[in-house]
């Protein structure tokens, strides 16, 4: 048969988006899963706390599921893997920092069955037909890998997130000469990251924050500093403790993200703190604020973070006043500029300084900048190319840049959530599409369809309105006069009276003694107030009429 | 009286917050207004249609308000006047493209009792004991005004939305000599916008937009175009007609506020459309790609605008296709980078090339960046200064600026909503506050309290339970088994059942034929059961009771 000799690639997120990394490697009995990430919801999906990938082929394939990959520690690649886990229990791969991050997560969810094997950069796994080399790259994180996978088809390489960066923290720069060897070997199909796709030139090297921060630190001999970073961002950690330490200042972690990511790059030995440097944040009030470095979470203006809370007045540790200074040492994800925008504005009025994106080289980015992806294409050569960790618009001027540096159209595929691809040594063509999309996590449930968002969608911008009614089972009468339950939906007093008129009407319209179906009378109701609401104050509140049979 | 001498500056919206500018002057029993703007809204005010300022004061005090002047015809600095004259009304004073605006809005809204008198740029207006004089500036709408006020205790300068273009199109640039005069002459107040003073440097001039413009006309000659921007730039839309008469095109506009603004500014002269030029957008068909251009609204991807249903593939009378070359010649706002990321994607998915902000000088901002500002202060000295038209971090950054160049601490203030400032010619201090802040506007009503939108807010994140129960007047016996309705809330068939007997027990625990009081009794379910619901889902649903005596 011929889909005997082909590899199927199975796209479960991160393509046409933002997040929610996920890919699946398929060649006759054997998968292995790159990345089990999530996403944070958008302002569209109210109350929802996650969005993690619709995995419905994984667990229908589960038995196949030969192991799961990681590249890296970053949510939007492993937050998912406590939900999919409960449901595929696959042995999961990654290296030490991006395990113990992965360790914390599931502990919090109550994950007890899993089996986490942790990769030194340079290792290689094998799982099934398929040979998973990690390869060291430059990142917001450390042990960050690229995977060069060996396939019955050839390489398939992933990028994972990755940047070049000649004078990184605290390790090396990326295996750019295992890259040059893969590449000569031959490459056959290449999935590569297209965050920074829009950016010309190169990424800064993570060096000049240090350098910026520096500065700071003289500028500000006299006041208390509080920077807010990502906490992933163990290299920015690294570079803040460090710089403390020059300026004899103690440090202090503040936010329960930030808490845990040191604990776990401590205990790998990726972060490196001198002894006694460290106060803990219920007691920073014995460190004089110029002996004193609050590192914080709330970079986003994430409403129940840090610094949200310093800022809103509602932090006990931390009372921000006049004698500080605040640095955000990060850049605002599109989506976030209001809410950090408030959170500056807060810290402002409590007589704060604030230095934020205004002022260059205080954040740099973890992604590579089209001459960055160009030395990868170009080292790597692959026969085919899939750009994979974007919007549309990325993935589309990621294959642009592609076929400047002589990528064919017909060697390369833009690709949605629920594609397969199939890939032999000498072909790439679109397979069948998959069941496949997204999942909503909202407190302690799942739910896997899109109506609860949906109604509080509608609920949200046009309120609710029930409408009440007794009826007696026996005679059909009403009972008592049909009450209306107006809630963020706006009828004056007289509109009210109307409508129960409208309720009263509808339903004696009914000849309820010989059992009319109360659906129905229902179904009326709603369409005769529907009408009514809509022409009085051209809104459309969920309606939902109540009738009761006594 | 001490009072008698006082110039009160009250601050009814535009401090604190961008959008919905207005600010009155009051000397005794004379009021005058300027500008009545409004916002549109957050994602967190969900529903609401436009947000204006709360006007009680004035209400309150409509008998002194002897005018409304208007500095130019952007929505938020006129979009409350429909809103406002229902409750006050008094003459407005405007340039007559701001004048055409209104007039059109006021229709709209059905406003029928309203006075415009139009005043020619350089004209002075005598209202009460103010004489107001409206200076010619730059900005992204033609007419644009600053206002020079004579007051009792000397001159209050207003800036507007301004900034310095050396080569502005259609016109002449700001009125610097004049405002040289008037500085000379003594200036007691400045009231100056803050919007761009984040940025460094100088704003480009509109003229360099038409030469990017120029150079992407002649990259698609075989091409259609089409051009998004803002409807009220109608010096952007003059460069973009001239163009493309230059290119031998036909020009087409799309969308409503576009076609409101051309035929606005058509009537009034601001704008020059050779004859024959304009095709109606319905019959587009007729022209081939290469011969049209297409000005449409949508460049903040705002939901229902021309563009934005085009890339849905949603609007009949363009289809965009593989052919077309669209330019999106504006920034996004902040928080409206999803959408319009979106209605991107969307265009690049139906084979579209989009030119966005990636492209450098395809947009430039209307408002005076650091060293504008400074040329303003510096010409005016003003004795006391107040940064308008920003956010806290805006006006705090704008203190910043006027004390670099010699204003003094003690002679600044930042005000929020409802803040009187009392001026003497000597003196300048915090008064009293007043009601002010903000109504919301919802479909046909408006509201005036906060309460729907956080009742919204409410259900969007954790939906409604509606608990229902008949029991009878008589006997206080429940008369049916309590029924549950659930909507944007996730409760299992389990969790229901309890949520049932736990409605049972509690109305079995009042005596309800000694007639208990029902509200203790809904007060008591609700208690009941939002506790039960959140230890289960962590989620705080609104919980309705409704009980029906029969």
């Amino acid at each position: 048969m011929k889909n005997r000799n082909q590899l199927k690639v199975r796209f479960l997120g991160g393509v046409g988006e933002i997040g929610k990394n996920m890919t699946a490697l398929e060649f006759g009995k054997d998968i292995i899963v790159i990345d089990a990430g999530l996403t944070f919801p958008s302002a569209e999906m109210p109350g929802i706390d996650l969005v993690i990938p619709d995995i419905s082929y994984l667990v229908q394939n589960k038995d196949k599921i030969r192991g799961i990959v990681l590249t890296h520690g970053h949510e939007d690649h492993i937050g998912g893997l406590p939900y999919i886990l409960k449901d595929v229990n696959a042995p999961v791969y990654g290296t030490k920092l991006t395990l113990m991050l992965c360790e914390h997560k599931l502990k919090e969810q109550r994950v007890n069955d899993y089996t986490l094997n942790c990769v030194k950069t340079g290792g290689v796994v094998k799982l099934g037909c398929f040979s998973v080399e990690f390869i060291h790259v430059n990142h917001s994180i450390p042990g960050s890998c690229a995977l060069a996978i060996n396939t019955p088809v050839g390489t398939v390489f992933h990028s994972g997130d990755f940047k070049i960066d000649l004078t990184p923290i605290n390790g090396e720069m990326i295996d750019i000469p295992r890259i040059s060897e893969i590449g000569k070997r031959g490459v056959t199909l290449l999935l590569c990251e297209s965050t920074n796709v829009e950016q010309e030139g190169y990424t800064m090297s993570e060096h000049v924050v240090g350098e910026t921060l520096d500065r700071l630190f003289a500028d500000n001999l006299k006041r208390r500093i509080i920077v807010a970073t990502f906490a992933t961002n163990v290299h920015r950690l690294q570079q803040i403790i460090d710089l403390a330490f020059k300026h004899k200042r103690k440090i202090a972690f503040s936010g329960r993200s930030m808490l845990n990511v040191v604990d776990a790059a401590s205990k790998v030995g990726e972060i490196n703190i001198p002894e006694n440097m460290v106060v803990d944040i219920e007691k920073i009030k014995n460190v004089a604020d110029k002996d004193l470095c609050i590192i914080s979470t709330g970079s986003q203006g994430e409403p129940m973070s840090a610094l949200t809370r310093m800022a809103a007045g509602d932090y006990n540790q931390v009372q921000v006043g006049s004698n500080d200074t605040i640095i955000i040492s990060a850049s605002p994800i599109p989506g976030n500029e209001r809410s950090i925008y408030q959170v500056i504005n807060n810290l402002y009025k409590k007589g704060a300084e604030v230095i934020y994106k205004s002022i260059t080289k205080i954040h740099v980015s973890g992604h590579a900048c089209q001459e960055e992806l160009k030395i990868l294409h170009t080292l790597l050569k692959p026969k085919f190319f899939i750009p994979v960790h974007g919007e549309y618009r990325h993935l589309k001027k990621h294959c642009n840049l592609a076929r400047s540096i002589g990528m064919k159209d017909n060697n390369m595929l833009i690709c949605e959530i629920g594609d397969t691809v199939e890939l032999t040594q000498k072909s790439m063509r679109r397979g069948e599409q998959f069941q496949a999309g997204s999942r909503y996590i909202d407190g302690l449930s799942i739910d896997d369809s899109e109506s609860v968002v949906r109604d509080r969608k509608h609920l949200s911008e046009d309120g609710i309105i029930v409408a009440v009614c007794c009826v007696s089972e026996y005679t059909g009468e009403i009972m008592t006069d049909p009450d209306i339950i107006n809630k963020g939906s706006i009828l004056t007093d007289e509109q009210v009276l109307e409508a129960k008129k409208i309720i009263f009407k509808t339903i004696n319209a009914f000849d309820l003694k010989a059992s009319a179906d109360l659906s129905e009378i229902r179904n009326s109701i709603r369409k005769n107030l529907r009408n009514y609401v809509f022409k009085k104050t051209k809104k459309n509140p969920m309606i939902l009429p109540v009738i009761t049979q006594v």
